[in-house]
């Protein structure tokens, strides 16, 4: 039976758009892998600190966010001109477009599916770069040709969805290009606060004014339907965006956590604990389980089914190359070698004239494999997060959320009762 | 002392900024004029609500905010297609101006400076069209010129910060201009819940494709640090809009409100209690107390002290033509009465060929006695809102909100012992 593609969401989440697609009831319970949000949060103090709240709702927020900003400011070794609150990361998103609307911007592929609809929205011009197919490492000439091109380009760092990281002296080689030819690099951090040891950016701010850091409270403190986030950049960079940001997108609710939020530092550090404890494991218990996982930086995993070889007419076989220095990813290519590389399973990536590497297919039947494995997970009551609207990925993947040991064991439960058709 | 023009906030509220400008101790408790928010609210359940939708904020909300939308339709009698949720007022304005980027927009000032900010923004030309300056009614042939002008014009009923209503049937033939040249007309309904008898609009959204509603949930039920409006139009509009709107804009806690606040008909009923009580009752005090008192259809007044004539030289004497229809405001006209056309204090409108009135500038000794009300309210603990970027006003009025009995007393014992130097 084919579906529709539209009963797809576009963003993790909405159990139930996906339990009518497969036809199973509405009310089934569901572990949600397809969200990465920390499952240690939200902290125990805040339904108490949100209470204590509620009395200023009956007044406008602070249109100058002063508190929040200072609270960010002193966290981040930065002055508070150089922060600004924001109703999620979304919205910084969308202000960082509208700054260079009619502009062009490049986004490295596959990614957050933001970048490019902000760039779209405002009129940019929008010059997809894609990530090497198979490992997902960035090709530096072509990102520095993309930063040379551009007024602006989209890097998520550690990246969404496929846990990868960019080593930071190529983000500085790509600053350096921009800064000559008139170019912003926004990297986008939601997820930076997973990654250890600490690969923050932020002190790169003091040398690099074209540098923009986007920023989520929602994912560490697990408060994502709160909205709240905040970007950092240059003080003139910052008043120009805040200038563009309507008044009193942040709720009062959102800003009055802040200073709280960022004082936690307990909550930090157990979270860290079980990334240590969680990250790994999984890591391990999905090669295992027969998937080939994309080495992950971040609290989520890019799986695909590790199938065996199909005859395909009209692909060639894949010869992976892997580029010296940006590729390869220190302690975590050991996961890699868990996984050999196939042959057929899509085709390989093709370099047009101008340097950036075209999206590729996979086959109809690596998607059926794919689809069947979604839907195994979802039937044993697993909610995994589909591809479907990653340019470069195609629905050939699946996203799987870090979450705590009990619920990771019934996820590798679920996969170890999975064959294939 | 000259003081500088910066120190004044651009919004409502922000008392802190106000007393440091005035030299008054930070902690000075104030009773809080300057903001047009429902002193009946917020409902006494609502901290019980939102303490049981707290689960809710470890998830995203829902993209679709499918629950809202259906409260809202049932609520005004349309479909969920002709309803998007927003994050507050705001984005519904910074919304349409970015559906009509780098086109023509007419606004009618003074206004709300959100809708003249937003298609700025947006790169819109901004085509001031001024209210008559002594009794603020809209000039309909200029009005009717605008719509054919322009492809958006923005028009606030009732109008903040005048508190006049423009009537319906002038709406309709602005609907119908619109149509004709393509224009949609935007009227934002912020205020609308505290006009009585009803003058919402939404019974015109059946047979006029080109008319979008602005409205707020978060004056009537005195929650503004929630964030939480929408706006109403047909399907078509509505999804456009709706696709240029980011994700996840309006929090959890927002949107899991909507129904249950449509649904509380007695606090309705008791707001309409209040406002018929006191509404009259201020303004009769207002203009007892020696003030030109703008007659108001909503929650709040216009004010200015009203002083003997000055002689200001290069200033001609003002000639108020009543405009037929549109200037009348019915029962509203007896409180008017109590105010005398005073001569030179402001200048008369003056009509360029475009047909627009421009803005008229108060004279400096209005101005300066204009700020020592202000000064004086202050220092007997009440904030007023000074006027000083509404364009047409130009800080020669205050704006007063509706309290309740005691607060509204205390306004007029204060304004009682004012003597203008």
């Amino acid at each position: 039976m084919r579906r529709s593609d539209e009963a797809w969401p576009s963003h993790g989440g909405q159990a139930a758009t996906l339990l009518a697609r497969f036809g199973l009831p509405a009310d089934r319970e569901l572990l949600d892998f397809s969200a990465n949000i920390n499952p240690l949060g939200p902290p125990a103090w805040l339904a108490e600190r949100l209470l204590a709240a509620l009395d200023g709702l009956a007044r406008y927020p602070d249109p100058d966010y002063r508190e929040a900003r200072e609270a960010i400011a002193a966290a981040e070794g930065v002055t508070p001109a150089q922060v600004l609150p924001t109703n999620g990361g979304a919205e910084a998103i969308f202000l960082v477009a509208a700054a260079h609307a009619g502009g062009r911007a490049a986004v490295v592929e596959p990614t957050f599916s933001e970048y490019a609809r902000a760039c779209r929205q405002y009129g940019l011009t929008v010059d997809a770069r894609f990530l090497e197919s198979q490992r997902f490492a960035l090709d530096e000439a072509a990102a520095l040709e993309a930063v040379a091109r551009n007024d602006v380009l989209f890097l998520c760092r550690p990246n969404n969805p496929t846990g990868t990281l960019v080593e930071r002296r190529v983000i500085e080689r790509l600053l350096a290009a921009g800064l000559e030819r008139g170019g912003t690099l926004v990297v986008d951090e939601a997820f930076v606060d997973f990654v250890t040891p600490d690969e923050r950016l932020t002190p790169l701010l003091a040398s690099w004014p074209n540098l923009i850091l986007l920023r989520s409270l929602t994912k560490l403190y697990a408060i994502p339907g709160l909205r709240l986030g905040y970007l950092l950049g240059g003080a003139e960079a910052v008043a120009r965006l805040r200038a563009r940001q309507m008044p009193w997108s942040v709720n009062h609710l959102a800003a009055s956590l802040v200073a709280p939020l960022l004082a936690d530092h307990d909550f930090l550090a157990r979270t860290r604990q079980w990334l240590a404890d969680e990250q790994p494991r999984l890591q391990a218990g999905l090669a295992a389980a027969g998937l080939e996982v994309v080495p992950s930086r971040a609290n989520f995993f890019l799986v695909r089914p590790a199938s065996e070889p199909e005859a395909t007419a009209g692909q060639s076989p894949i010869h992976i190359t892997q580029e010296p220095g940006i590729g390869r990813r220190g302690g975590h290519l050991p996961w890699m070698a868990n996984v050999a590389p196939r042959e057929g399973f899509i085709a390989p990536p093709r370099r047009p004239i101008d340097g950036s590497i075209q999206a590729i297919k996979p086959t109809a039947i690596a998607l059926a494999t794919t689809e069947a494995l979604f839907e195994h997970l979802l039937r044993s009551g697993i909610l995994a997060r589909h591809t479907r609207n990653f340019p470069g990925l195609d629905s050939g993947w699946l996203r799987l959320a870090l979450r705590e040991r009990a619920d990771n064991e019934r996820l590798l439960a679920a996969l170890a009762e999975w064959r294939p058709a």
